[in-house]
């Protein structure tokens, strides 16, 4: 009997869930909920059928987990508490910062309807907190760093895009390699926000658009492109679709600590990812499992992946694991 | 109050838990046990009682974890169960193929004792472990590759000792960097023993001694070093005792899968560690405060890394970690 999976959303989040859950053998996708009329959604899984986001609301779809793949800024801190209250929930809320709030929410509204939310699930957050708690809890004499890309950042293309003159662009995280060799060697330096990632911007202009005006909006815009070296490349709408339709990310946690005078030790945890919302889908498919499972066993509440023991996010047993991970 | 810990066993490993407990302000070492003559054994902790293992025995030792720092071939197999019975217990048992019996016989015991023990701790099996369950989890369609080193094998380094004419010996595993480029690139590939490392021996012989004979029987030796591109330099006693005294590993779990088709993901966990010993001890102290935690909220039984939240292993709270590690 498979773990019935529904979905919440389907962007580029929702699909990667809905590869993922193809590839585990022990799970099933039952439906895809959308916001949106139904009847416009074609789904890359046949013979599931699509429903409004409304019929969640009687909470009584029968979904052993529910899947919601919306919007840090907005959606989720509504839409996870809301149906943390009827349905076992995993989200990828990313917003650092709100992060002890957004987990309050939902631990109440789990905790009184005895289901679990998992938020914050993905990369980062995700696998990469993990790895940072895990090197804290075993060098507690030492020092984390999180270095992101190569990758595109979804963020800073779409601030590029509303630049006026801007048809489109596509905006590549770079970590600086001798700042990786710096923090691997164990030297634990002091880096800049400069001195850690590069910015490199591919953008399309509009026939007859300032383009020097176009690239001086864009390495002085703050938050976004001041604080670093950011370089600037014109290319075709056909370069664009060619060269940059692609949502590759990932980066490396490096955690560098003394366990004695002079002792160095380092782990680095890396991520090298074709897709960021495949693997982040598949990150969240995981925790699918492991929020059904647990519930299964009388638990409730909000967790992260810091609350949750691996092997409940894998599909084999335990004396399996033993025998052939340990 | 801090984690009372005893460490049993005052060899490398127990001494790089002494090291870990220095660094743990939640926790305090109260003896070191032995099996040899206590008044022989002076601890580099001040003011630390060193204690016959006979007394453990009793049961009535004031120690909440105590830490057992033995050998897996005949120590563990028979101590670890014998004093989860009584404590809450940690072992680094590494015969992996050993690992679901003496589980089980741990688990017995220390049901029945209503105790935690915990074993096969450290990085393999261990944090290696957790890595291969995670990305076996996240990416199901994939591939796991281990690679060891650069590093001290001690059982290497043992078994050059035992030839005749040898005085001294070091053995260093050493990944092959075209196969580690090759699998990190996502290609999956099928890689013999002799392609996925090399073995370099420092030996110091005896005077006198036949060093081609010497080098031969190293070459040529059965499940050691026959299936390996094996070198060997000879050495004097002093540039062994100089440059050769550390014990220096580390190594990558790498694991590269795919989410749909063409869609490559590579995972890769990395430890280079000046001290192979004081990081296992590390963990093994990180593992310590879980089995202290978990026994005090009422749970008892065998568990292993696999078994553990990752947030049992800080030491900082629950909103501590998320506010600002997740």
């Amino acid at each position: 009997m498979s773990i019935k999976i529904g979905i919440l959303g389907y962007g580029n989040l929702g699909r990667g869930v809905e590869a993922a859950i193809k590839q585990n053998d022990d799970m099933e996708l039952v439906a895809v909920y959308t916001r949106r009329d139904p009847s416009t959604l074609k789904i890359a899984t046949e013979g599931v059928p699509v429903r409004s986001q409304a019929a969640l609301e009687s909470g009584k779809e029968d979904v052993d987990v529910l899947v919601i793949c919306g919007g840090s800024a907005t959606d989720l801190p509504v839409m996870t508490p809301k149906f943390a209250a009827m349905y076992n929930v995993i989200d990828s809320f990313d917003t650092h910062a709100n992060i002890p709030t957004h987990f309050k929410n939902v631990d109440d509204a789990a905790k009184a309807a005895g289901k679990v939310g998992i938020i914050s699930a993905g990369w980062d957050p995700g696998m990469f907190s993990l790895n940072r708690v895990y090197a804290d809890a075993i060098l507690p004499s030492g020092r984390a760093y999180t270095f992101w890309g190569k990758g595109v950042s979804q963020g800073h293309s779409d601030a590029i895009r509303r630049i006026e003159g801007v048809l489109d662009a596509r905006q590549y995280t770079i970590p600086v390699e001798a700042a990786l060799d710096a923090v691997r060697s164990g030297a634990n330096p002091e880096l800049t926000t400069r001195q850690k990632h590069t910015r490199e911007c591919f953008v399309v202009a509009a026939e007859g658009a300032d383009k020097a005006a176009i690239e001086e909006a864009i390495v002085t815009m703050p938050n976004y492109f001041a604080d670093y070296d950011t370089t600037v490349h014109f290319i075709t709408m056909e370069e664009m679709k060619r060269d940059h339709s692609g949502l590759p990310h990932g980066g490396s946690v490096i955690h560098s600590g003394t366990t004695s005078d002079g002792v160095n030790q380092v782990i680095e945890y890396k991520l090298t990812l074709d897709s960021n919302p495949e693997f982040t889908g598949s990150v969240l498919a995981a925790c699918a499992r492991a929020a059904y499972r647990m519930n299964a066993e009388g638990i409730s509440g909000a967790k992260t992946l810091l609350d949750i023991a691996p092997a409940y996010l894998s599909a084999k047993s335990g004396d399996d694991l033993r025998a052939h991970y340990l």
